[in-house]
């Protein structure tokens, strides 16, 4: 059987992202789809709409047919740390195929970039270096090389955000040598940052969940994602009486900065370059959590790279804890198809690390991370729900679809 | 002028209190009354009903001149290092004279106690030692060795509270030879564990909390305290919508613990002897702080020590901050009357520490653990009244009074 990965975190699960799937089996000829999806904490520092497990169902339901846990030593990172872990776990469960959303759609655009910048590295790290020193952050400072080298042709446009992230999962399959084809799909209608729905049947994650976090009802959003995703949606709602946003988290986050000395402060990851201080001196003033963001905000600090160090002092994950957890250790099913059950007896034995199906079945200080990080997202649930949201990640099984 | 110094929660302030003002006047022949006052969390480990502000202030009003709070560094602890640092406070403000509530009434019994127990320390600390040996908790353990040692005469009864209390205030004095007059009037009518109205205008400090948290009104208190202390903890419920108590502290202390490890809890004040571990499997099953500690609950540990290691906890006090603060920094001046101001000013230059009305007008790593407490204490309260209550510790001054 060939297998295709995807990386997704499905905040929540939608049409797009259903076209995304049929695509990338397409492309790549594959027998199955192998999603590495982050747990409850995602790539731009925040906690996501609904549990794991929840996403998982809504993943089963679009055509994947493995989902496996991005570890949280992975999920709150910058786009090359994410990528590389995505992308390892990939290499590690066998894939023999990767397929990603762009805004350019051409994998030889990508391919020809890698190489003609891996030629001109030097150039395109001093210019970067120089960008930053001015107090870019390191995307802007990305960007602003990359406008500058346009005399290059065939060259993908880094400039956005989708293309930015593609790229790195490219570079961690080229520079690693590692025997993946590589896919990407366009990304239709939509752009990203969309917050108003667009078309008939595709609308960007970010407007959904304006809707849903804003809306009455759900029913608004019901022509842009598939009917098992609405019902999970609805039945979280139900019975959880929450859908997961950072404000939610606002007092915890404030009250645990109140514990804090500065030299504490620095223990946590990602907190560097003097950023305690301003941290300490603002939360404070600030009455809800975007305020608090928004008064930490500086040219040099992206909002994104501000949310990821408040959801490590939220975790309070420290930075030699990350350290130590630099290439993934594990494999943590979350969710299978029978297809996908088949494609695991038929790999077993060339898995490049354990597959976990019981969290008591296995030790590990990374593991340990995802546990404290599942815990925490509970603490945004009133008290009897916070419980039932907690039990769930010891004892809940991976989801099995038939 | 002479002054007489008492030691005080007033949790709230009731006709007890008042009695106790009156007969250390009197016995003492003072001019002023000084009290050392508990800040925010007190000696059994809980948090204070409001805050010291307003306490300070019902002090005032029963004829208390001076208020210096009595720093965190001394405020949840055991008997012993609460009184030495209370009396070392009362010594550094130049009292004269000492008067403490007892069961017992007469101090000669306690000087002759004192006396006697230093004679034979030996036998008394071996006995002690055997029974904490044996699982006893300390109080226990002491109480038991007490009881043993009757054949003694003229001796105090070292079983019951305010006993023991009064008793390390009169080992504090003694055993450093500080120039302090010792005093003790004998408490009346209530018990101090009564819970039921027992008199017509004297109740325990207990059952006026329990009417005041469990009550729709303050009416039925009304017979029990004056009425500035009726109208000020009106004022504060309708002010700030809450009397402070450890079940609204409870989630903020159970998503600390979800974020630590056992290493990192054993840095904590008071975590000693593997309870961290006892600690860490156990709060997840608690659905209360009341129900967490009756998990944690042994014969070796008390429950007010329980308490106390949870208020470390919640305020995040680590071992070397407490061990670098074992005697008192300054005098932090909560309030004050005309008659203490005249005191201030006649003994000014004889203070052993320095007087501090201002915070900001002085820096020291004890005070950081008051300013640290005062705004975890605010963290029960809604976000509003929160931000109004964590205001008052950094710019109210002290209270004055004509």
């Amino acid at each position: 059987m060939k297998a295709v990965g995807i990386i997704v975190e499905y905040n929540p699960f939608h049409n797009g992202h259903l076209h995304h799937i049929q695509k990338a089996k397409e492309l790549s000829n594959a027998d199955i789809v192998i999603a590495v999806m982050s747990g409850p904490f995602l790539q731009r520092g925040e906690p996501a709409l609904l549990s794991k497990w929840h996403r998982a169902e809504m993943a089963l339901s679009g055509g994947v047919d493995l989902v496996i846990e991005l570890p949280y030593a992975f999920s709150s990172q910058h786009a090359t740390i994410f990528a590389q872990g995505a992308v390892q776990l990939l290499d590690s469960i066998c894939c023999d195929a990767i397929c990603f959303g762009s805004e350019s759609g051409d994998i030889h655009e990508f391919i020809h970039t890698y190489y003609l910048l891996n030629k001109n590295k030097d150039t395109f790290n001093t210019s970067i270096k120089k960008h930053m020193q001015a107090g870019s952050s390191y995307p802007k400072a990305m960007a602003a090389t990359f406008t500058e080298m346009t005399s290059m042709e065939d060259v993908v446009d880094l400039t956005l955000p989708n293309n930015i992230l593609g790229f790195e999962y490219v570079k961690a399959v080229l520079s690693q040598d590692l025997p993946i084809e590589l896919h990407t799909v366009q990304r239709i209608k939509a752009g990203y940052h969309d917050t108003d729905f667009t078309s008939d049947t595709i609308a960007s994650a970010t407007s959904i969940r304006k809707e849903i976090m804003e809306g009455n009802s759900l029913e608004p959003i019901s022509p842009y994602v598939n009917a098992v995703t609405l019902k999970i949606l609805e039945d979280y709602k139900q019975r959880f009486a929450i859908f997961h946003e950072w404000e939610k988290y606002w007092p915890s986050l404030k009250f645990r900065l109140m514990q804090m000395t500065s030299t504490e402060l620095q223990t946590i990851y990602e907190v560097e370059e003097g950023i305690e201080n301003r941290i300490l001196s603002s939360y404070e003033k600030a009455s809800s959590f975007h305020e608090f963001i928004s008064l930490l905000k500086t040219k040099r600090y992206t909002w994104t790279r501000l949310q990821r160090i408040c959801v490590h002092i939220l975790t309070n994950t420290k930075k030699e804890e990350m350290n130590a957890n630099n290439t993934p250790a594990y494999l943590r099913l979350l969710g299978s198809s029978k297809q996908g059950r088949a494609y695991l007896k038929e790999r077993k034995k060339a898995l490049k690390l354990p597959l976990i199906s019981k969290l008591s079945s296995f030790q590990h200080s990374q593991i340990d991370l995802d546990v404290r990080a599942a815990s925490i997202y509970t603490v945004a649930a009133q008290a009897p729900h916070q419980k039932t949201l907690l039990a769930m990640e010891y004892s809940q099984p991976p989801i099995m679809k038939d």
